[in-house]
Parts: C-alpha cells; sequence; structure tokens
C-alpha cells in the first residue's frame, strides 16, 4: 500500500510497504481524507524526534473500516471513523485517574515499535480500536470530521483547562486553525467577549465566524497596549496562547494579559529557545496567582465522539477551517508546501482520497 | 409613589407610600420595566411567606439610579441598571465561601424589617448597591435586560450546576421562561443535543430557537418513554427539571432519565406535596451515584454583569422571552392575569413604565 | 479447588471446583485472606442478584499471585497483592470520561458469564490484573491491605463525594466498618470537627481512635436534636450517611443536618422501602441547593494503591478494624455468622488461609 | 500608644501615635502577640513598597477586642482574635467570584491612606471587622493562633491550589514555618508520602513531626536527583515552593520534579531576578501539561476560623514552630534579629505581650 514515509532529516517520501497485520483488539482502516499539519512540516525539517525516521508519518485522518480484531465490540467493517491523532496508551492504571493521555506509547514519534506508524497511508492499524476510535455521525462530512482530532480537539482542550465562567473575557492569541477553533470552543463554554489576534485577513474573518467579538492585527502595534485598549486598562479573565513567536514573549504577553487568579493555557509549541523567561513581576515575585499551564490535546473515543456531537447538533461548523481541499495522494505534498509557506488563503488543506 | 403592596392573602392592591430613605451604601432606583412571575402570582394567592404580608411585592425589574448613598463607589445618577431579584446579604463570612446567597437577609419575603421591600414601586431602595445593582451595557436593551435577575439567571445557575461537558446530551423539563433560558445555558456551555420536553407551540418553538435539538410534547405520552426512544435507550448526561408537575413526578422522571454520574437540578418550586418521594432504585439502593440538587438562582452584581455580557455580546436574545409587553403602572395586573392563566402566546410579560 | 458457592436463596456451601483457566491479560491469584460482608450475608438470605446463583461469592480478599497471561506487564508470581471488590471493566470508552466503574462488567452478580466469580475460593482469576490488582507495600500486612478494597475503598469514595474543606465540620451517621473509614477519611481530607453517631462501645471507640470528635449515641434521642445542641443549631458542612434504619428516615435526618450548599454522601444500601421520602422543605420546596448523592465504592488499581500508601505511609491503620480474626476455610461461615449477628465486639471478621 | 513605625529605608523605630479612631464597621484589638517574619525584614531593608513608609508595619498578630463599631455585629470587647495578615477588600463584586483577595485595599503597603496600618502597635483598627476578624476558641492558645494568620493560611492555601488526592506524593521545597505548615496540610489533605527538603536539624526535625516521611538535605548534593533516588524515578505529583534560592533554579527543580498532570504551587517571594527562567522542555515546547503558580496567602474570616477549628480540634499543633517567645515591646527587634539571622534553633519568634 502506499505510504508517506521519514527517512531521514529533511526526507520524506511515499513508499510501497506491506497492509500493516492487525492485532484482536486492533482495526484496519482505509483512509478517506487527510489533513497536513504544521507538526508534520517541523517533523520533518528536524527529525526532532529520531524514533520517528522509518516510519509513516501524519496523525489527522479519518476512514472506513476495513476489518476488526476478534475483540473489537463496537466497530464493524464499513463504519466511518476518526482516527487517534495521539498515541495514548488507555491501558494503564493512569488512565483511572485521567492521566492516560501523559503515556502516548502508542504514538509513533516516541514508540521503539517499528509498526507503530503515523496516518498517511493507504490503511492503517489503529490499536485499540474500542477505545482509540470515533464514530463519525451520518450528519458529519469527511471534511467536517478530520478537523476534530487534533484542529478542534487541540482548541477545546485548551480552553477547557481556561476554566471559562459565563460571561468572561477571553483573550485568543493566535488565530491559525487551532486558535480558531479556541475561538469556538471559548464560545461554547460562555464567553462574553472574545479578543482574537492575528494579522491575515481570512483567519481574521473566520475568528469573527467562530464568535470573536473583538479583532487585534498584532502588525498594528504591542499587542498588550492594544488588548488593555480595548478593555479600558482591565485584564482578561482567560488567555489561550496558540500563536508563533518564542515562548518567552508569548507568554508574557498572556501573563500580563491575564487578571490575577486567571488561566493561561499554552497550546503553542515553541522551538526557538531553551528556556522561557518570564518577568517575576507577572507574579509579584511569586506571591500571586495567576496559574500557567502547556496543554496536551486530548484524544479518545468519548472525547472525539463529543466533539463531534457538537458538529453533528449544529453547534458549530468545522469546515470553513479547510482550505483549500486537494484530490488524491499526489497531492499530500502540495498540501504540505502550502501549508508550510502560509499561502494567503490556507487555513488547513485537506487531501480527499477519492 | 405608587407600589404593588400585599395586604392578605389573596388581596394585592396600589398604595401611595413614601419614597424609600436610602442608607450610605444604598441607591435609589427608578423603575423602568417590570416582569411579573408565576411566584407573585404564588404569594398573592397563598401568603405563604407570611412575613410579605403589608409590603411591596416584585422581584424582576430593570431601572436608573434616581440618587446614591455617600459610600456608593460605583453607581451614579442616570446609570441603568438591573435590580437584584433575591436579598442576598453579602456582608457575611458566608460569601467568602461562596456561600452568600443562602443568607437571604435582604429578601422582603423573609425580613422582619419592614422597609425591606419587593420591586413593584415607582422607587426602589437597593441596599448594597455596589455588590447588588449591575449596569446595564448601552447595546442591551430595557426588554433583553429584565430577563436577566430571575429567568436568565436562574436557568443558568440550574445549568452550572449540571457539570455539562462539551457535547453532553442535557434534558430540559419545562419550558417556561426559566426552562428556555436553561436550553440557552446549556447549549452556551457546550452541549450537544438538547431535548426539550413542553407542549405549548409558542414555548417549542422558542426551545428550538435557543438551541434545542429535539422536542418532546409531554401530551403525546410518558415522557422517559419518548426520551430513551430518541436515545436509543441511552441515559441522558444532566437534566434541568423545570417544568410543573408533582415533585414526585418529575424528579422520578428525572432520575431515571439520567445517567450514572449524571447530575439532576431542580430549578422548579414544587407545593402540591410534604414530601418528594423518589424510588430507591434509581440509586441501586443507595449504591449508586447519581447527582441531585435544587437551586437557587445565583444573584449579584458579578454574576448579572456577566449575563449581561452575554447578551451585549449577541451570545444569546433574552427579548424574545418577553411576550406581551404591557405598558404603565395600571396593566401590571393584568400582566399577573396573563402570567397565571397561561394564555396561547404568552411567555412572559413585562410592564415597560414610560 | 476449595470455593463458596450460592446454590440457591438461603443455601450457600463449600465446593470443590477446578482452579480458573486464565486468559492473556488475567492473573490467578491464591487467597491468603478474606473479609466478610454484611452484602454477602444480604445475598445468600435473599438472592436478590439472580445472576449470583451457581456462583462463588464473597468480594473482599488479599493474595498472592500464582501465575499471570502473557499480556500481564507489572505483577508476577509471588506478589502480594489485594484483589478487586468491584466489576469494574476499564476496556470502555466511559473510563476515559471517570465513569467506568458504573460498567460493572466483570461483577459476578451482575455478569451472565458463568466464569466470572466472586472472591471466596483458594485461587481466584482476576480479568485484566494490571488495571485491578493492587500491589501491597511490604510495610502493609494482610490483615491491614484487606480492609482496603472495601471497607476503606468504600468509606474514602464517600468523603470524596461530600467535598470537605479544611476546618469543615462533618456529620458521620453510622459507624459501622465503612462509616469507620469515613470518620478516618475525614480526618485526612481536613475536617476539623466530625461527630459520629453509633451505639456500640467498641465502634464508639474506635470512631474517637479513627478522628472523631463528638460521638452521639442514638439510643439517647432523636439524632438531629443531639447534633443541634451540640452545635448550637449550625447545621453541618456535609454528611456521610452510613448507618441502617429506613432510607427516608436516614436520608432525612442528613439533609435536615447539612447546610445550604452543603453535600450528603449515601454509602449505606436499604432494602426496606421500595422508595426514600424526603421533606420538601428540606430544599425550600426545591429552591435551595443541598446536594444528595449515592455512593458506588471506587476499584482499580491506582485508586486502591494510593490507599494502601496512606496504610504504608503510616496515616491510618486499619487493622483495629478486623476483629475477630478467624483462621482457615472452616471458619468462613462462623465470621459470617458473627458480622450478621454483631456480636459485641465484632467489627469486621477476617479469614486468614494459613 | 507604643507602634513600629517605617521611617525610611533601613529605619525602623517606635514611637508614640494616637490610638486609632474606628468606623462603625471597624474593631479596636489590643496586641497580645505578635510574630515577626522575613518579609518585615525584607521591608525595613529595602523598603520595597514606598506606600509603607511612615505606617506601622507589621503583619501577623493576635489580640484582645477594645471596642467596636455601631455596625459590627459577631465581636464584642474581651473577645478573643487573630488579626487580618493582608488587605483583601471584601466589599467588592470580585469577592462574589472569589477573588476578593486580589483586591488588597486594606493593605498599609499598597494603601494611600495613611490610617491603614500595620499590626506592630499596642491598638490596631481592624476594617471590616465582621469579614476580618476570627475568634480564637477557647482550646486554642495565643501562642498558636499567631502561628495562623500568615504561616498556617500561606502554606493552607498554597497545599489547596495542589489538589491533592489521597495517597498522593508530595514534595515540600523548603521547611521554614510556611514550608512546615505545607507538611502538616499536605498531610491533612491525605498526601501518602511527603518529601521534605531543608538543612536546619530543628526544622528536619519538626517536618517529620508535621507528617514529612522522607527528608532530603540540600547540602548533601542536587534536590532533583535525590528526589528521583528515593521514588525510583517517578515523578511526583505535586510540589511546594517554599524555599530560598532563585526562581529560576527552585522552579525548574520543583517542574522538572512534578509529573505531566501535576502541580507546582510557589509560596516563595523572591528578589533575586527580574524574570523567572524555566527550561522548555519541562513542558515539552508547550505541549505538555503541568500547572504552575504563585499563591497568596487567602485570609478572611471563615477561612481563619476553619484553620483555628483545625487547631481546636486537634488536627495540628502550631505552638512548635514557635521558636524563641520573648516578651515585652522591647523584644520586638530582637526578634527580628533572630529571624534575619536564622539562628540555629530558631524557626518563628513570638513576642507576648503580657
Amino acid at each position: 500500500m502506499k505510504a508517506y514515509v521519514l527517512k531521514a532529516k529533511g526526507n520524506a517520501v511515499f513508499e510501497d510497504i506491506p497492509i500493516p497485520h492487525i492485532e484482536p483488539r486492533d482495526a484496519l482502516v482505509r483512509t478517506t481524507a487527510m489533513a497536513v499539519c504544521t507538526t508534520d512540516i517541523h517533523l520533518i525539517e528536524t527529525a526532532a524526534w529520531p524514533r520517528a525516521i522509518g516510519k509513516v508519518i501524519g496523525h489527522e485522518s479519518v476512514g472506513i473500516v476495513e476489518k476488526v480484531g476478534s475483540e473489537v465490540k463496537d466497530f464493524k467493517p464499513g463504519d466511518r471513523v476518526v482516527l487517534p491523532s495521539a498515541g495514548t496508551d488507555w491501558h494503564t492504571p493512569h488512565a483511572q485517574r485521567g492521566e492516560a493521555k501523559y503515556y502516548q506509547n502508542n504514538n509513533p514519534y516516541f514508540s521503539d515499535d517499528p509498526t507503530v506508524n503515523g496516518n498517511f497511508s493507504e490503511y492503517m492499524r489503529v490499536i485499540d480500536a474500542d477505545m482509540r476510535l470515533a464514530h463519525i455521525p451520518d450528519a458529519v462530512t469527511d471534511i467536517q470530521a478530520v478537523m476534530v482530532p487534533d484542529m478542534m480537539a487541540t482548541g477545546f482542550t485548551g480552553i477547557e483547562r481556561m476554566h471559562v465562567q459565563f460571561g468572561d473575557t477571553v483573550l485568543i492569541l493566535g488565530i491559525g486553525p487551532v486558535g480558531l477553533m479556541g475561538v469556538a470552543a471559548a464560545a461554547l463554554r460562555g464567553a462574553g467577549r472574545i479578543i482574537a489576534v492575528g494579522s491575515r485577513p481570512k483567519a481574521m474573518a473566520l475568528a469573527k465566524h467562530y464568535g470573536a467579538t473583538d479583532i487585534i492585527n498584532y502588525k498594528n502595534g504591542d499587542i498588550l497596549s492594544q488588548v488593555m485598549d480595548m478593555t479600558g486598562g482591565k485584564p482578561v479573565d482567560s488567555v489561550l496562547a496558540a500563536s508563533g513567536g518564542t515562548a518567552s514573549a508569548v507568554l508574557t504577553t498572556a501573563m500580563r494579559a491575564v487578571k490575577f487568579g486567571g488561566h493561561v493555557s499554552c497550546v503553542s509549541l515553541f522551538f526557538d529557545e531553551d528556556a522561557v523567561s518570564i518577568p517575576l513581576d507577572v507574579w509579584c515575585n511569586g506571591g500571586m496567582e495567576k496559574f500557567l499551564t502547556g496543554v496536551l490535546c486530548q484524544d479518545g473515543r468519548d472525547f472525539f465522539e463529543r466533539l463531534l456531537a457538537l458538529v453533528a447538533y449544529g453547534r458549530l461548523d468545522t469546515s470553513p477551517l479547510v482550505s483549500p481541499i486537494l484530490h488524491g495522494w499526489n497531492s499530500l505534498e502540495k498540501g504540505m508546501a502550502l501549508m508550510r509557506d502560509r499561502a494567503p488563503n490556507v487555513i488547513k488543506p485537506v487531501i480527499v482520497i477519492d
């Protein structure tokens, strides 16, 4: 079968590899749509996770179940499904405390097992299908669904960490596709004012579409000053850090913008610094409370099916994120190039396998 | 000034009483709009709270600040404000633990102080204005704002007690104005499917407007059976009990419909029984978890201003609840009659004082 | 092997049955100590769960791993372990939301599978060992450990549901072994005053030992009056219902004793009524908040190992609960008779298999 | 009356100033015991908060109510009380959301009002007595009680921010008096293993007394290595940062020691750096969750009275923290010198005014 394999730093190619074998709890899923992610591009450019070399890459896809192992209970051939984006191992006592996701044993980039691969292939073996696949409701298209496992899941997890209350003012730093889903999640969690920060016209329009009430263009001046001008100097209730830039710059802005007692969630990945430097005065030298954390995308069937329910019941439409739609395996590399170059109207390229 | 006073059981009349005196932390507010509530009607019919006799009744109103006491910091004459619907005393150490609202010392129906009155008068003294009044944003009309202090506040408090998660299925039993605000709150808290139960066509249409995905008419058969038919027998994640009927019937339906680990919030007031009887098997004889509580409307400036922010930023429009709009003090009793008789298109009568 | 089997209502006997077969994720454990529970006695007397007929009964035991299946990672022959008391199936998406325990597929009393048995046998097959067994630290004896899977787990789960804050006043209704563990758990969660209600001298002494500051003998008069006399009429912050009596009587006392905003957790099982009847005025006819729930014992390796850590690090000693200690299979029925008759110094009989 | 006044940087002296006037909601309290704090010493040395100049300093004291204003309800002359350590203004809508403490309008070091003074004087005016004083139970001595408003309150607030679960492993970095109260709080919140880090023999002995199960001497090598040796390389569930050193060093150790999903609470104040620098890999470049915050001591009557209940009911004894006990106003400066020099057996000097 066709698969997109990382051979070495800077070198990923299509290869023909065998269709995977599945174990009793696994499913084999035929890919019908894939999304490309900046993480894929970063991985190819840096080979930052050495265990990924020699493996299929990619982590956002949907498909149709081709066959299932003998112990799979809730999925059968023909089912439309969202595949896992992360490698959470649910069979650990940490799962009993809600901490499964910190154990990424099924993640191809962390696993020593050469048969644990990423999503960019004609067929994918999904370990522990009953826990890790998610049924796509009839009302949800593949195009909508492929935005769920990472874009929507990451944005929504980030907002969950911010403990939004009805009517809160929320600041979203960065409106790439994850930040846009953060906007939607904040609105669906009951935020009042949502201030979104970006610069690309299409992203700004989408931010409005998803519920931003105010837009700041960071090219027009210091972000913090613009926020404070907007609020009359009042700090915001919580901040989602979802932008590029250095960790030190982004998190300093976030920590300065947020109120005492407020939360800052960081869904960005930063690679330009070894350490993040935050002025001590944001915490009054340690004696004041502002809550800061990185965020790991929640995955798993329960969460994904709840997110899909939001799409199915019309709470939000993820399809406007998808731009452009490409067709066929040959367009995968084009999709990645568009993502890397951030062409004007590109938000999230999706490759449909017809 | 004109005031609507409960003289005795079954007897409420307009009287001319003095404009209230205010203390340093108080404000005097001139009424511009009032809403009538089934609680007012129940109170007149039963005089259930004896301390209310001799006092002005009513608890939902908005107005304009006429004057403020010397210690009031954040309000001034001319400000448009929502008045408190409840009598929470914020000056108690219980407030430090989030339990102020259980101390209703400023509630006219519970207080021995004859100067602590309800809202249906030309001017109202608001004790502790900085804590209990709420500024109405320019973008919010009086008609919208007068739905905030009880209808929206009660519905939203009820939903907060249900710990809705993204994509949850929520059942709303009863779609009077509070139940309708429960529908809106569930949608704004991230529910997926929202099943609303009612029978009046206008209320059903409003339930859809506020985000219900499915409507059940209780005249078409047993509610629980209809819910289970809809969900394929799967219990719902949480239930808001906001309907009439007996407590035993309503809460039994709610407790049967909800999943283990789910929450039932009751915002209804029941007067037909002394005790509520719930089958023990809903808890498996005590050994299973379903969380049940009555709900007291949250009030206070912080909460009200956050609810008003939701209206101001367009997250929901409360004005469709208001029906009909009446004008002038002379129409107050007509509004109450409409509410009592539940005339076909009546949801929540509001009296505007021009 | 020797096993204690429920043949029919009123009839449980020792039988010689085959040593169970194990699957790849299972372990076979040799029993070294068992505790008898009122639930066992109730089951024999009533055969309330028909699927239990023909099966080994019992649910509290510790042992030594005899062998493990090929996929078991964290246990090996010779390991001292606590066995599961409940039948939680961790391999369900509900586990991803913290709701696994509501899915008792591995519970012998609920399962259709005749090979899913209880704990009173020489060897027990433990399904999904890595998730359901718990390692016993060297510092913890078998006698201490056998109090963990139900007595300590149930009492501690009940207290977790009560959201105890530092310095709270907690009422424990009933000081059988679960109620006593509720006392200990309340103290370890930061309660200040702990009022325990019982009548048996040994239980009262143990309640003091575990941290009760005040003891009420329910034979001395109405419980609620005694509590209110003690507190000067102030309601308590939360209540653990862990006593006998009818559900209506116990929960009415609990709901009257607790403050508005307080929590009532019920760990008792009630069989004398079909329905629980609670006066509506405890909730002010629906409009006030008091949080009520039944409680299902949390199980699973993560929780059990954390409870065992409390014993290992000396936070509490469970061994005083054990009384008497009996020896050998022949004493199992004697242990049950002692529990049933609540002989004066009997708290929790344990049978050691030497 | 006698008062200890900050005249300028490096210069604090006793002065004779008038006994304060009180307003209707205030109380006048005669000091009976005071504790000295490193914050006092830092303030004198640096005059870091310029508004403190010209004011009485000090923030830990207990006393006897001398007189109360006309609106004070719950306190009367002769009552033994803990005075507020912080300047929380409870009369703000932020209090309605649990955020009052971020509004320190009654704090002498932040307030422009020259009549808002600190605690080191014969009599102190306590603004808003019903909300800010706390009754000392008869069972609690002055010596015990004077440890409550800052040492116990800060340590216990820090632990509350860490979301300790039953049986958790907790790391306490630093066992000065606040860290020691952190040890006690962790034990009273249900921690299993508690690893405390210090170097002074008396502090180490007290850490054991308050519930530490393991002690690390930071003079014996790298703290992180010692922790990991102890746990077999397993990260801890949560960390209280309560030590000296630089913020970058302390918080890096804390963030490396804590598990993914774990919490780090910082109760230290750091003055040696302008910014804290934390390696990005502790968060996996932003994509992993570790929760970090500074901590502001909770105050207010509700919290203080709950802490006092813990002492009254014997859950912990704060008096071993007090060392030495000095007598009379003349010994205040000696107490400060002892604290500054960290003499071998000095934990927390208290000055008793007989």
